[in-house]
């Protein structure tokens, strides 16, 4: 194949013109590299009139997606518009039913409806790939679906919300509380327009499900993703974590379990001096686990124009090389519907609560603890200056049941005030 | 195509071990991945006697790789015996004749070889892999070949020796020599038989030279890569270093210049806080840097027979499927043929010499510096108890041209006693 890959751009936002950068500087290279030119034919966004500070005159222009996706003149439909219904789903859809590859960068959508699309562009010979949509920059789509494809895949970990990473390790940076980083990170346009999809856990939560679905050859079901934001998440959390030699990171895990896939993104606790320990800011970094390869990480940018737009365009040159790999790494027919399990798999909980000061407060929050099955790791009672005394647990590993057992446990001994903070400590 | 795929191993030592293990094992997986079985049909190694802890009877038994690689019933020779001559290059050699693909975990063979391999195998539209070549379990190759393809590589840098970065933290983290350390992992059997291709940085530069044709469009040349062993690192350097929030680790560099091709595969100090500076033991670690994705790191294990094997495996999966990409990234023929380039960015350098213990002496050295086009970033003299002053200096940004004046203007001071250490400090 020597003729030109033709592409058709839907958005122009970010990583769309981070797209026709890379093109416009890097042409020849792409040339030499796939063998053949890699063209952008047609263009379509909101407003055409806007400045985006490149030449677009080369291109055609269309005010509808659904239109580009359609047109016979392009061979590729990349989708760097963004939304899990509306405009983005049509005209995905719509290139699908055209016979297009499809090239999104577009989590939530793939996360909501990427069975459905995969099995309609497998259908028709056709392929969707979506390395932009995890973790920005970094090929761990990639290296999951190709590189790992022999594992026995055990685990997939990572941070994938740079906006949460920075938000945490500001505050403890900074001494600033949750509100305070909140505030400022909004300020400066970091969060998206719907804060909750970063602080909620909801767009890395979409990520995790679309690198389960690889990882253990199951439908993407981000449904069944345990969510946790970092809202309650306090700097006293922090710096007590911290004093025992732990981060707090909003981290997703995924790992099949004997009772199913389990599926969580939640803040936990790290060991301070492991990889993701040590991840600052907003870089991202995924941890891959499988039976042969032990453990892989992979950190990099997981947003911005140039990494977002590089990881699109890894994805326009595989096209251009001809290379036809399943969607999720595997026909999307074939693909298990897996049973979700919920913190199956056992673990160290940090816990932090506030008891009346009185004598044998302690010894109730002990007791309960005990009558739910969980021993304790650490205990400590640290100074206070008003009625309530502050302590921290950490046990040993438990289940969530057991946890949540004991939480409720804990209402009943009268001498825990207000909500006790109860965060895992993952093993990394 | 459902058809089987068919493998010829050459080679059954550690990873020729895993490779079986994993096909025995995972087998229902590689198939509902690749959409199609992958079988061994037969192998060879020097033993057929050997009990190597897996079964083999179900295999062909071949006495000379060279038989097994033109076997009519073999689709892809798995070259995983070593050695640059002999054996290992005949048998690929006369795979690539009688038409096979070639995956290759044979780092000496193909940064010495490669090209001409290359272009044999490509003129029969015929491709060697060769992910297992270069940092073990890492899917480097296939994140610069394929997930960066879109990007101008602007460097690559990496640990990949693990053994030479198990004896540098040792040495910190017990406050052994160098050779107490280096007769440690030998007796370990964590060295070559031949010790100096791991710690003369040989085997890491075959590996850097692999990374550098593909990220520069270069045919490989392990030749012009500047090779500086571990050998010369004292404890009291480490120490110096980590007194200054450095570690030193055998880095490799490689990067296009104005003046051409410059490889390296020397110590290097790197900040102690960075991913590189934090890596300890036998890990690897690849950073790759692009213009549009800024950076990308890569960490894993570097050696060892599930992630060697899971490498190469991981280019078999990608045959199975019908990848098809050049061995370089682009076809071999097209490689440019790049001038060499000794040290040609600047760099800031640590400079650690004994001084007599005389007036004036440390202002000589500062004046040959001076002399030399360096100035002093930072210049420390240290409590000692003989008659010769130790001196720490820091330089500014410096090439290696000048400092070399400079260390030959020492010897003329008459005050330098020795060999002054002389360690580049790496901007990750």
């Amino acid at each position: 194949m020597t003729s030109p890959l033709r592409l058709g751009i839907a958005g122009l936002g970010t990583v769309g013109v981070g797209i026709v950068r890379i093109i416009q500087k890097n042409g020849a290279l792409l040339e030499s590299r796939a063998g053949r030119p890699i063209e952008i034919v047609a263009v379509s966004a909101r407003s055409k009139e806007k400045d985006r500070g490149i030449d677009l005159s080369a291109y055609a222009w269309e005010d509808d997606p659904v239109a580009l996706a359609k047109r016979d003149d392009i061979d590729v439909f990349v989708e760097v518009m963004g939304g899990h219904e509306g405009p983005a789903k049509d005209a995905t859809e719509a290139a699908i039913s055209a016979g297009k590859d499809v090239v999104s960068a577009n989590k939530a959508l793939l996360a909501i409806h990427g069975q459905a699309l995969a099995e309609a562009a497998e259908e028709k010979g056709h392929v969707i790939r979506f390395e932009a949509a995890v973790a920005g920059g970094i090929p761990v789509v990639k290296a999951l679906t190709e590189g790992l494809a022999a594992n026995e895949i055990t685990r997939v970990m990572g941070v994938m919300n740079g906006s949460c990473n920075y938000i945490l390790t500001r505050m403890e940076d900074a001494g600033l509380s949750y509100q305070e980083v909140f505030d400022e990170a909004n300020a400066l346009g970091y969060l998206e327009a719907d804060p909750e999809l970063d602080v909620g856990g909801i767009d890395a939560g979409h990520k995790l499900a679309l690198l389960s679905s690889i990882a253990f050859g199951t439908q993407v079901d981000f449904d069944a993703v345990e969510l946790e934001g970092i809202g309650s998440i306090t700097i006293e959390d922090i710096r007590q974590a911290a004093d025992m030699d732990y981060k707090i990171k909003l981290l997703g895990v995924a790992q099949m379990t004997g009772r199913g896939l389990e599926q969580r993104m939640s803040p936990c606790l790290v060991p301070d001096r492991s990889p993701l320990g040590q991840l600052q800011g907003g870089t991202n970094m995924v941890v891959l686990e499988g039976d042969a390869v032990t453990q892989v990480v992979l950190r990099g940018p997981g947003a911005g124009e140039g990494p977002t737009a590089s990881a699109v365009m890894g994805d326009v040159m595989d096209i251009a090389r001809g290379v036809r790999i399943s969607t999720f790494g595997q026909p999307a027919k074939t693909l298990r519907n897996a049973r979700a399990a919920r913190a199956a798999v056992p673990a160290p909980y940090y816990l932090r609560m506030q008891l009346v000061d009185k004598p044998g407060a302690l010894a109730k929050v002990a007791a309960a603890l005990g009558e739910a099955g969980i021993s304790i790791d650490r205990m400590r009672q640290y100074g206070h200056e008003d009625t309530n005394a502050p302590v921290l647990i950490v046990t040993h590993k438990t289940t969530r049941t057991a946890l949540d057992e004991a939480l409720s446990r804990f209402e009943s001994t009268g001498v825990v005030t207000g909500t006790p903070v109860a965060i895992r400590i993952e093993a990394v």
